[in-house]
């Protein structure tokens, strides 16, 4: 098996109203069966997902944060670490300074799965192409230093891939069950994004068909509270 | 930016005392500056971190477990979470009964960084190509369901991209200051390897230069237990 990620350049800055599917399939070349990966930031810069804070203000920041967060797990100085109300623990609450106007913070998009199905949605429509979108995000992680980028909202995407019942190549039922295949695509995007370059798409080619099909990341890897031992 | 991820074929069964950096130089086509990631299972086989167990005996299991803990950090009915003598916290210490013999485990390798560097000098001093080495393992994450792989051992890749200082599109200085490459480039390759299919290698083409030098997972990539809010 074989992937090609690919960064796509030549998108313009985003502002509140573009329309994301239609720049994205002007300035990557598509086909059926690739997966659209689409950073946070331009997603809540289309659908207006920003507020105003005082840039010389730090407590400005810190009450959207808390705003943002529907329970805290820890704080460190600046630092939250809080449960969002699409249930992710993330820092900050997925607010973010980065890469906007310096009196500006972007939220998460309210609902990303919707976000990504808007996306998928608009380029079938435009191009009659049937791509996978995920929305993804960079959050840190306990226990292992830096960051790394997952998928907050897919469309057309399985979030998880269930090996339960897959017998290894031993012939023995399989112990790992449920590869995270959305968050690794999102994570393989990041690599040719960079952070610092202004390339919020990637597409990924070579995909196998199994994985594309009906999901959700709030319905399908959310853990639920009751099944997670670090809450 | 474009990354090529190719999953690689036709191996054999790996054993005590194998050659690795021979087996995949002979089954991959290599190149100056690719990155060759490596399954923990198969480097384990080959340095003989394998013990014995009761297939019968769910105790034995555990008692291998609990040996290879430092500290437990959590337990839920079979699952253990704890941290190993190496800093990696994750569920069994990394003790893994798929694709082994039945009365067999494999455990995590001695030093996968040193693991890792073997198989980097080896594919150099038998073909005189420089490729990047990462031992990867598949771990489970609080917070969202499914596992994906990480880098638990580097040679010649650097586990983190220090962004600290580079300023964002818009000019101000990056909030988001290290990502972890070598986790999205073990998480990249696991998309082409597949649990069950038996392909325990993967070659990632088109990395950039500068990802490549030296780097340790243990020295750079583990979270010091003073600045994690998790332990």
């Amino acid at each position: 098996m074989r992937l090609e990620v690919v960064g796509v350049t030549g998108l313009p800055e985003i502002a509140r109203g573009d329309d994301l599917a239609g720049l994205i399939a002007h300035a990557a070349q598509l086909a059926d069966g690739d997966v659209v990966v689409v950073t946070q930031k331009i997603v809540s810069k289309a659908e207006g997902a920003m507020v105003t804070v005082d840039p010389d203000d730090p407590l400005s920041h810190k009450a959207v944060v808390e705003r943002e967060s529907v329970r805290v797990l820890r704080r460190r100085g600046e630092l939250i670490i809080s449960e969002t109300k699409h249930g992710f623990v993330c820092a900050n609450a997925g607010v973010d300074r980065s890469n906007v106007a310096a009196d500006q913070a972007a939220l998460l998009p309210d609902d990303p799965d919707r976000s990504a199905r808007r996306i998928r949605d608009g380029i079938r429509a435009q191009t009659g192409i049937a791509v996978g979108v995920i929305v993804s995000d960079t959050f840190g992680r306990p226990w292992r230093r830096g960051v790394a980028d997952v998928a907050i909202g897919v469309a057309g995407v399985r979030p998880l891939l269930d090996l339960r019942g897959t017998p290894d190549a031993a012939g023995r039922e399989l112990q790992v069950t449920e590869m995270a295949i959305a968050d690794e695509l999102a994570a393989a995007a990041e690599l040719v994004m960079g952070k610092a370059e202004g390339v919020p798409v990637a597409v990924i080619r070579g995909v196998p068909s199994e994985w594309l099909g009906p999901g959700s990341i709030r319905a399908d890897m959310i853990r639920p509270p009751t099944e997670d031992l670090f809450r």
